[in-house]
């Protein structure tokens, strides 16, 4: 490819992270050159609708025809903002049959066709980096598929979702219930007007989805991932975790990589008070990995919003211009996924951690050992037992008939608890289905 | 330059790191080679004596004259590992002319000679990646450089030296005194058998130097950044601090950018205990760095020990050997040095921040009034006074002639509070020098 001292851009999508991308276009657009050594310019702006754009150098042209961009032979980076599936995969596999270098934010597309994405670019020869999929503005993409490229990368496990934890952070620090916790979450322009795909941990499960791909080299595909949400969280529990046992309540995303084996999972967590994960709060996210040579290390910042996603969306047109303008687009594939080598998941039944289980009963006794029994007969060892609830006691109408005892298990595997639960849930002295979170000691 | 299907790698100094070097190479040789799509072969280790070597599939060719390694053509990559300014600068200067790319972890070497090293990189078409020069196996300084291309970065903070950090974090935990903490950083192996260059800051100093350089796209010199050490902290004043304020003592390396100025200074901080670096313990180190677009990020991990360094030694050499085995090595600059530019710093006594003040005065009326006058006269604005001891009385021999008052003031600029403790310090009412710390509110 030859050197080229004009890199022309196209931005198709142009919601809030894109006017924040044309923001920074126009703001930064010395130090963009700079990096970029050689002219940077905003060719083309695709949307259904005209949107306002910051104004400055840059003038693009506006289309609500996608094709116009892709079809045009001056576009070299094409940037995709339009979110979802489709028409998402289309303008993505026509933009790099086309030959355009491709930056996009859509962790949704990834994680359902990674391998259709990544082995269509490496055909073609084109890079396509997503770096704003995940964490935000969290060079986290960069940090674990390039910083960390001598290790092989065993763990992975974030807080991945900005809106989740805006609740949970809430529901810890005020007591909050649930529903009282997403309408702030709302009201503050977190979540979404129909917030299940986010609260159901969906857009987690996309993210970890993708980061567990990155980290072992093959496609993790989004039907391996286990996954929980948050709606069903009671904040009795929360709070009991937090005050009693010194553990805060997370939606975590953890990946776990051994040799050929991989497991990965999104559900609530219970984690230690002292843990830097603890004090990630509100709409911050953040993501340890582990690698064999390296360790432990964290990348923190805010999930979301127009600027840190706009922030990580512009990087990656730099580096992608960089290679326009000195002629090496495309000599290195980005993601190296060819489709040969696949893991086996690792089945959750066989996972294992530390469980916290709240029974409801009745006021009897006997009834621990009934409880125990069950148990211990499904091979879960109880670590311990608390039967005070103290300032725990509810009143007023929110009062469950029974009585709470919330047992903590020794490590014990997810099968087991939950055979002992499926007992537990239809013995006479049970009140209502036991609450069951695990306890992740990170 | 043409494409090479196996990129040879001389590794000259091996020490510790380079040990771990050679560890990675051996186990993880698979996951190196996919990731350079080419084979990859460690040719030369070169040090003063022979070192006992990981076993594995490579097998170098051991030298004790660098010129070896540097004189063999078929050498594409060197790393240097042996740290401080000769013979490493003579060295490097040497592998750029024969156009090698480069790995190196030398902080001392490229602050010190930053402008030389990169203009000489940037004639040759070299590469030079430096990613374990700061913060050990954390990925900052391509996290900064490339995955915030988009933003001028405006602020950059750290925890930068494990050492200092594990001793402070001894002090703030045990109460123990300095001297006592260094010794168990010493029997911990982290303190260097002369420390003096650690606990006095320059280490640091060198770290927050390439930091702000990387961040401002110039040079920002050794003889700029303001430095002071922890040799002469009284673990008193940081036991108060936490105690009383709920503020941490670390040391902190600190980079603040605006138009056409700077500020670069290493001193011990108080930070609030709601701060995340709070919870960075031990021989961990942390960064933060704003940027205009993104906020802030934060980068964590283990900023020591021969791992977490050769991770990162790994991770530069996996890229510049992608870039050799494709043919396009050197053709994209890293660091884009040209020596035009330059920034002003801003002095430090013009630096505004909070500060804690401790005074040791006879016990007597009036005391408090004429402190406060000679702060007043030197526009500093006292926002509180603790006057109470406590648990803090000193007792048996430790116990100073005088008692403490501890001040705490509004903003106020360096310059003005090292006025007027100059006139304090001669009052006859002093006991003894006062105590000058700074609080950070990050």
């Amino acid at each position: 490819m030859n050197k080229k001292p004009v890199v022309n851009v196209g931005l198709i999508g142009c919601g809030t992270v894109g006017q924040g991308v044309v923001k920074i276009f126009q703001k930064n657009i010395g130090l963009l050159e700079e990096k970029v050594g050689a002219q940077l310019r905003l060719a083309w702006v695709c949307d259904r609708v005209q949107r306002p754009l910051a104004p400055g150098v840059h003038k693009p042209r506006w289309t609500d025809r996608w094709q116009d961009v892709i079809g045009d032979p001056s576009v070299d980076v094409v940037i995709e903002l339009i979110g979802g599936y489709e028409p998402a995969r289309t303008i993505v596999l026509a933009a790099i049959q086309a030959r355009k270098q491709l930056a996009t934010a859509n962790k949704a597309l990834l994680s359902k066709h990674w391998g259709e994405v990544f082995s269509a670019a490496r055909a073609a020869h084109v890079l396509v980096y997503f770096e704003a999929a995940v964490g935000g503005g969290i060079p986290v993409i960069q940090g674990l598929y390039e910083g960390l490229a001598g290790n092989h990368i065993e763990r992975v496990y974030g807080i991945l979702n900005g809106t989740t934890n805006y609740i949970l952070s809430r529901m810890t620090a005020e007591g909050l219930d649930f529903g009282a916790a997403l309408a702030e979450a709302q009201k503050a322009g977190f979540a979404e007007a129909d917030p299940a795909f986010v609260i159901e941990g969906v857009d987690a499960a996309h993210k970890i989805a993708i980061l567990a791909s990155l980290a072992s080299g093959t496609w993790v595909r989004l039907e391996d991932v286990t996954r929980e949400g948050i709606s069903s969280l009671d904040v009795w529990d929360v709070r009991f975790a937090q005050k009693r046992m010194g553990l805060v309540t997370k939606l975590l995303g953890i990946a776990a990589l051994t040799k050929g084996r991989f497991s990965v999972r999104v559900h609530p967590a219970l984690i230690p008070a002292t843990h830097p994960f603890a004090n990630v709060s509100q709409e911050y996210n953040a993501i340890f990995v582990h690698g064999d040579a390296v360790g432990d290390v964290m990348f923190y910042g805010k999930g979301a919003g127009q600027m840190a996603a706009a922030s990580a969306v512009v990087s990656d047109v730099v580096y992608l211009a960089r290679h326009v303008a000195n002629g090496t687009a495309g000599e290195l594939p980005y993601v190296s996924y060819d489709g040969r080598q696949s893991l086996k998941p690792v089945p959750f039944r066989d996972i294992k951690c530390r469980h916290y289980l709240r029974f409801t009963t009745v006021d009897k006794p006997g009834v621990l050992s009934k409880i125990a029994g069950v148990l211990g007969r499904n091979d879960v060892s109880i670590a311990s037992v608390h039967q005070e609830p103290g300032e725990f006691v509810r009143k007023g109408k929110s009062q469950p008939k029974g009585v709470p005892i919330v047992i903590v298990t020794h490590q014990a595997a997810e099968g087991a608890v939950q055979s002992a639960l499926k007992v537990c849930n239809q013995l006479p002295i049970t009140r209502r289905k036991a609450v069951h979170l695990r306890i992740e000691d990170l």
